[in-house]
């Protein structure tokens, strides 16, 4: 199956950070695989510990009902078809808005989820990540981490200046 | 980062009793440092042996969420932007009110939680604890339990020295 | 029933306290009273995060099994007659030394559980935080917590310089 | 108190991948703060769906308690000081290899946790990221991650800004 890479879900971190950076607004960021496994979580400075956990069960949540999360929660208020759906899978589903699966080539390949401000500004950081991983050319599931993030061993003149993190 | 101390904590909690004797209201009293991470528990005599866990989550929440536990109970109502927290972290986040977040020097250092009466005592009462910590002028990484907290060596004729716990 | 009052409490912990100073071990201290709910708990500066729960549980176990911890751990090696047991209660059994019952008149009237050393350390500074308590000579049930702790409105010569905490 | 930064944290995830590559073992490896709480996770392509758990926990055990893990898991065997320490803290307690405390100017200021090979190469990598930290001059609470991050605004002629994550 396609499924994220750790070169992706850094990459999508990466875009959610610039945009978190951007809005003054620290943020828990977790992107999961195509099974729903955690591949990274980054903390950025000062963002709220309660906001660890909520994250990465925003992007599990995301990839497990293969929607956005503010869908999801939308769809769970009192009265609505999936009211009580937060009680099942041992407390791992979140509604709160911040979850977006993440798509390749017309299929869900894994999900990120956001966490640190209002509503509003999780899903534009996690839409933001999302978009960096939509604007990547390279599939999925060819590309190699360790061959992308090698270290140059020498820098010589229009060497390429890669910083790896 | 700055955090909170012992010293500080039994300073914040006497300050919570002494407003919950006034009004007659016995409290669980808790108080954690910037890392979430319990400090001091206090259980006035007739407290509720319910509230024990109550008071330590809401310390957690107002420190896990930089934000009182009223206001993020009121964010997260039905409808609201944060409902459906409550089922993250594993069942720690109270949305009671009575859990309000330490600060010093414009730094969150940690959290105390008050539970025992209505949603009005229990908040009047933390308030009263966090004003404790405000109104000291030391600096909370610098001061030393031990020192702090010694006995008199000495006192003059006739005083005895009495030490309350 | 006799049990521990927050008065009694805060004397064994400080009792635990002034020993785990003096041996330059800092702390977690926790007691429990006659129904095993927790009264008070200090964590000290520098002691581990990771005992605090120990610590509290401890306190639970020696009661909840009205012997010490120490005692309960050597029972429940493989091969011992109380092997197994730490799967009960949901996860609430500490076979850790440092547990200790708290007694009066032979009665069973709480518990004390310390943390954040080795075995020995521990086992020393529960000891004293008990003798502490057994040393006091006023009853536990009939002791005023508000009375004994109530600041001195003035302090005129031959006045008790009382110390809250 | 002196803690663990973004920066400092995917600086130590880098020499773990770097060690983790060499010895051709993929790992899961996180990062706490001093607090004990996650900074950053990455699970390296291929590396074990069931030890994102385990990394995780080590790492904050690693912290909780202050020391390795292999060194808790040796007090904690049958008969050992430490036995049954794993029932405590509602399962976070981690006796595997490969937790390890960080340290910056004699305090510990976070640790990390590495799993998805043997009990060897799990400590030989996590000691090597540890060993990346240490070997960093600069001060822990005074990095300022987005400066230290941000990518060249300008390269010179033929350089390509490749960022790999």
């Amino acid at each position: 199956m396609l499924t994220v890479t750790l070169e992706i879900a850094l990459r999508v971190i990466e875009g959610v950070e610039a945009r978190a950076s951007s809005i003054g607004c620290p943020m828990n960021i977790a992107v999961v695989d195509a099974g729903g496994n955690l591949v990274a979580h980054v903390r950025m400075d000062n963002a709220r510990i309660g906001a660890i956990d909520i994250a990465i069960n925003k992007a599990w949540t995301a990839r497990a009902f293969d929607m956005e999360t503010a869908e999801l929660g939308r769809l769970s208020q009192p009265g609505g078809p999936f009211y009580g759906i937060h009680a099942s899978n041992g407390g791992r589903v979140m509604l709160l808005a911040g979850g977006v699966p993440l798509r390749h080539a017309g299929q869900i390949i894994g999900a990120l989820g956001v966490s640190g401000g209002s509503d509003g500004q999780d899903s534009e950081c996690a839409r933001a990540g999302a978009e960096t991983q939509t604007a990547a050319s390279s599939p999925p599931a060819m590309t190699s981490h360790w061959a992308k993030t090698s270290r140059p061993i020498s820098v010589t003149s229009g060497g390429s200046a890669s910083s790896a993190r």
